[in-house]
């Protein structure tokens, strides 16, 4: 195996004249260098449009983007040739931001968009705009938005906008990558493996049956492993290499690699005297960097997510996914919601206090009933959404007014649809002759406790201890189908596939041990590793499997020391004409969120000293897990709120890495703070289990932002809640005041 | 990763008094030295009886025993670190033969014998006799033996020896284990993946999931790779050096490792005046070795195929392992059938020519026919015997007479239970969403050809072309269970597997398309990757799959760019009461054998000029690999025929490498040579195939001692042929005839 390493462009945008790689192929010990001239040939790809190439082709549209990379026998050697490499740029003129590149006459981070035969595309949306920078857009609207206005007692419209900010995986993006013959074998840190060998498959024409893609445990994900990054430049030097190469991400690479997406909502909204909403409308433009990766999907979502979990009976919503000279922003926790959320939330907020209705009981009046639809065609709302915002609101004393000067409180309520949309999954159970399971599941384990979640459902429903349950690594050679770990999705989707899975086997040892143990199976249960009676008689599943399974009547394979028992269990998110997006939402992903903090006159600086996260769990596998998950999720959301921006100044990114770029430590963390888990049982997994990880993290910005008003008087619509910006913000109100 | 390197014993049996590892341990770059310290407590093991320890814990019982290991940085480093452990042995009388093992009051090679506790089996066989070296004995007798040799006009006995023999593969046995808190991950050069996991488990006393074997394509198996080698000693390396651990034998380790049995079979046979077998009685000696290994089952099979494919109607049979102080004696290429057959078959040849009937003619008259009982209960004769007999025959011109002096012709009939005795094996298909095809099978691919016949199967169920199959490596975590690489059993067994999970694909695939295709799923076909109606239309699976699949009718999980589909296949082999070992044979591997040598008068060197094999295969599925597989087979008769034999004196193997023992050469290939495919259709498996590769083998010897008989008139009843035997018998009779 030798190591690889990319050089990556300087310029934001740029022609890139002439490569020459001479010097660095002669420094000894570097293996390959790529160019390309290797990769001209290969189609070119994404997430969503095929707009990127393994390395620059013709020219180079973001600080980072890569345009060649060395194989070496270790790193320093790969490191030093990435320096001998010297490449004549022509710089052009860059838009690094929404508002650049939508100017007239902007720069075209792509001249060919629209030019279908480049731009094949995988989801059900056009191509962007020929002669704009426009990668996409998104439309929906009910009612009629211009009567709802008519009807308004008042009308509200306010921009808010959210920073880029970065996934921050402890472990970055790394790859080992094969290519024997036309064999590709691939260790990858990816959520997406089955995507993965799809795209590698087009990449490299070869079929599918010749990518195998394997994952081990993934160190973090959070959107930024999916669909795929780094994988091919790794596969094609492997190639170049012809041995294993290995290609790991510094942090500042990975801060080069994806993103979210920096965002602007304008939202303006129209409610009765009374404070009942009447018509809302919301643009949102949304920066997916230099390539879409999967902008025009988060686009979609943030644009079909954008009214919030509100009765609304006239909407119209317009979401844009706009390319610039940037660091290309894909899926990221929230996909699409956080940007949207912020809005919306904070769009309450404002109309509460300008009508001097109590924030809470404006969204009281508002908040959609369980049982009633967002959109027509899809799932109607699952869960009590007033119920958990009560909660929120009390667990922090709201309306109890302020224990000390600078103090304020905020709450919030989120809803995202969750399980992402038509996902579709198989598992496979395997029971070895001494009752031991082993769990065959395309579902990666990112941090998340998902294995840990799987192979509880296992063990519960073949009744045996769960350190009898082992998950198997990811190996798209071997492992059923799976859709992708994303959407707070596995444990329902996947959850639903293993307990299928799990009772094919169950059915096999009950029929087994039915005529032994002289009872109908309704009249058994497995208990403790054993097939168990009414009368107390017992056969251990080792004796069920080597000694009274009939293989035939069994579908099971054995040999005289007995097979392994096999069951498997498949998940099939439905197909929906009437849906707008094309399957209704597997669950809905609730969540809450309530805040007291306190802010420093003098810098500005906000200290958070309670947070309560309420999660609407249906039913917590493993409650523990479900509680880390959500705490993680708060303090993602603190990130942002507080702290966490990529700054660009000239088309260059000032601060990718963590001494600049600042993601929450110790010091930042709530001094006081509590998940509570709602458990309503009214989720579509395993024993009426819901997704979560990604509910969490929604209503912290616009708390805090509310908590902060209710503070100090500040109203800030532009994310992060910095010292600076707080400072200036009050500065300004005293200015006002004085 | 480390490397670990083993101590062995230099006496055939010894008393290990002390152990000094002090200053092994202290040689820089030695991670770790293992001892029966480390080891004490773990269950003994082995295929068939539980004889052995990792490492020799009071006593080592043969040259070769291993007694420590170590693991270092590196070879060299391993090797030296052996030189540095102190042993004091205490060294103690030995037997080095089946005669001196059964001599009264011979040196015991097992003290313990016959005690159960230490002696657990899993055949359905008693432990051996206390008190003696006798390990195993089976015994069988049909009609009245007495009363058939009361009835006989001649009676004939003699006495064939058969020599100790070696794989030699081109691959020696190789290991990499990993043990990992309680995770053992092995990459194994192993014929019998799902066995290794089960021993592994139990002396590792961890659950079954908790192993896993992996296997890559190994370079050569023949039966030395099955079941338990030194894997455990790998593992228990691997567990002490806390890292991965690879241990690679030399030759001359691997024929310490295991061997064939070596064989005594007295024959006692009763004619009538015109050569009408009427009574048979059979009593082998198997000699297993230090330890058992295969060597019960082996003496079993032995036994049940000691009488040949002839109709007797009185024969006993009694069949015995032996323990001696040599290395120990397992599976191998024939197992159990070449020791036998070469009597039978010599025996039928002194008949012969004592009665003055044609060998041919001879044979002819007691064949069994097609469909006949071979033992009560079994699976009858499935092929015509006399037909392949008479065209081995005519192939070498059988009955026209010498052509040169010192030249003579030979031929040979012999038959072997195939398949292995109840055999379970299952194959997954998983079709990928292009239509490419992974094949998820437990079957090693050894040089054999497995894989390709396989695929090939595969490719024409599903209508595509084979470079379209793939078939992934063998991991027990994923690959459905297998009950081994062995018996020739993977063609019909396998076979069947991947055939019937192809179909589950292709059912689906039919079902899928019938809708679009406007016609019944029985008016259609599959082709050249696409799924056609009788009018000409057609839909590539690439379509079917992502477009046409109803998701929960077909069983298929799929997201929105299609899933994989998923097809399974399972092979049982019957049980029965009435079968003599519990479940008939799943077909007869039947080869006959015919050649033309030359005697060197001066040298008594042997000079095959032609040899002819046929081969019953019942529809070759790749011929080019099933012509390989026979004149494979044949080379390995050649070996055992005239030049192969490992020898021990005062309990020493002399010649445990290529130099002293010696493998066919390309000078040693017959000048002119043929296989010969008889494809009748008649086997169990896919397009009426039987497995082949191991018959090739069992005539050679006795048609080559046959043609010795007819060039030189000399008889040797004790193999190998080598020159120097076949001088001294020339001279002998000279001797008596002069």
């Amino acid at each position: 195996m030798v190591h690889g390493k990319i050089l990556r462009s300087v310029y934001a945008h740029a022609r890139v004249l002439k490569l020459d790689t001479r010097k660095a192929e002669a420094l000894p010990g570097v293996v390959a260098v790529l160019t390309r001239e290797d990769v001209s040939k290969c189609p070119l790809y994404g997430a969503a449009y095929k707009d990127q190439s393994i390395v620059a082709i013709d020219r180079v549209r973001y600080v980072g983007d890569p345009v060649a990379a060395v194989a070496a026998v270790d790193d320093d050697t790969a490191q030093e040739a990435l320096s001998l490499i010297d490449v004549d740029y022509e710089e052009l003129p860059a838009v690094t931001s929404v508002d650049e590149a939508l100017e007239p006459n902007a720069p075209l981070v792509h001249e060919n968009l629209g030019n279908g035969e480049q731009m094949g595309y995988y989801y059900e949306s056009p191509p962007g705009l020929a002669g704009t920078n426009l990668c996409y857009s998104f439309q929906y609207s009910k009612g009629d938005i211009e009567f709802g206005f008519k009807k308004s007692a008042y009308i509200f419209e306010n921009v808010f906008t959210f920073p880029r900010v970065q996934h921050y995986s402890m472990e970055p993006h790394a790859t080992v990558a094969h290519f024997h013959t036309d064999q590709i074998t691939l260790w990858a840190s990816t959520q997406d493996p089955f995507t993965l060998r799809s795209h590698l498959a087009s990449i490299f024409r070869v079929p599918l049956h010749k990518v195998r893609v394997i994952v081990h445990d993934v160190g973090g994900g959070y959107g930024g492993k999916l669909s795929i990054k780094t994988e091919p430049l790794a596969v094609a030097l492997a190639w170049k290499a012809r041995r294993a190469v290995k290609v790991v991400h510094s942090v500042e690479e990975s801060f080069k690699t994806v993103t979210r997406h920096p965002a602007k909502c304008r939202v303006k909204t129209g409610v009765t005297r009374d404070g009942i909403l009447l018509a809302q409308e919301c643009e949102i433009y949304m920066d997916t960097g230099a390539y879409a990766d999967a902008g025009p999907r988060v686009t979609q979502k943030a644009g079909y997510r954008a009214q919030g979990p509100y009765r609304i009976p006239h909407t119209k919503t317009t979401a844009y996914t706009v390319y610039t000279n940037t660091v290309p922003a894909g899926a990221f926790r929230g996909f699409g919601t956080l940007q949207v959320c912020w809005a919306y939330e904070s769009q309450m907020n404002i109309i509460a206090h300008k009508l001097g209705i109590d924030p809470l009981k404006l969204r009281l009046k508002n908040l959609l009933r369980k049982g009633e639809q967002y959109i027509p065609g899809d799932t109607p709302v699952d869960c009590d959404l007033r119920r958990g915002l009560l909660r929120a609101a009390k667990a922090i004393g709201w309306g109890q007014g302020k224990t000390k000067p600078f103090t304020g409180k905020g709450i919030s309520c989120c809803m995202k649809d969750g399980g992402g949309t038509y996902k579709g999954s198989e598992a496979i159970v395997k029971m070895t002759p001494d009752g031991s399971v082993l769990v065959l599941t395309g579902t990666v384990e990112l941090g998340q406790g998902a294995h840990t979640a799987l192979s509880q459902i296992v063990a519960e429903e073949l009744g045996i201890p769960l350190d009898r349950v082992l998950v198997t690594q990811v190996d798209t050679d071997f492992t059923p189908y799976d859709s992708g770990t994303y959407a707070s999705s596995s444990t329902v989707v996947m959850g639903l596939c293993v307990q299928r899975a799990a009772r094919a086997v169950k059915v096999q040892l009950l029929r087994a041990a039915s005529k032994p143990l002289q009872e109908p199976i309704n009249h058994l249960i497995l208990k403790n590793g054993k097939v168990c009676n009414r009368k107390g008689q017992s056969i251990s599943y080792r004796d069920v499997i080597t000694a009274h399974l009939g293989s035939k009547a069994m579908n099971i394979s054995r040999g005289s020391k007995g097979g392994d028992l096999v069951g498997r269990g498949i998940y099939q998110d439905k197909k929906s004409k009437r849906a707008l997006l094309g399957s209704p939402t597997t669950f809905w992903e609730i969540s809450w969120g309530a805040v007291e903090l306190e802010v420093d006159p003098e810098s500005g600086g906000i200290k958070i000293q309670n947070y309560v996260s309420i999660a609407d769990v249906g039913k917590a596998i493993q409650p523990r897990e479900c509680i880390g998950q959500d705490e993680g999720a708060v303090l993602f959301g603190i990130g942002h709120t507080l702290m966490e921006e990529m700054i660009y100044e000239d088309g260059q990114l000032v601060n990718p890495n963590l001494l600049d770029y600042r993601v929450p430590r110790f010091s930042d963390i709530p001094s006081q703070s509590e998940t509570v888990l709602l458990e309503d049982y009214n989720g579509p997994g395993p024993y009426g289990a819901k997704g979560i990880g990604e509910g969490g993290i929604l209503p912290v910005a616009s708390a805090v932002a509310e908590a902060l008003y209710n503070a100090v008087g500040v109203r800030i619509l532009d994310l992060p809640l910095t010292p600076e910006k707080v400072w200036r913000a009050m500065k300004e109100k005293e200015g006002q005041v004085s």
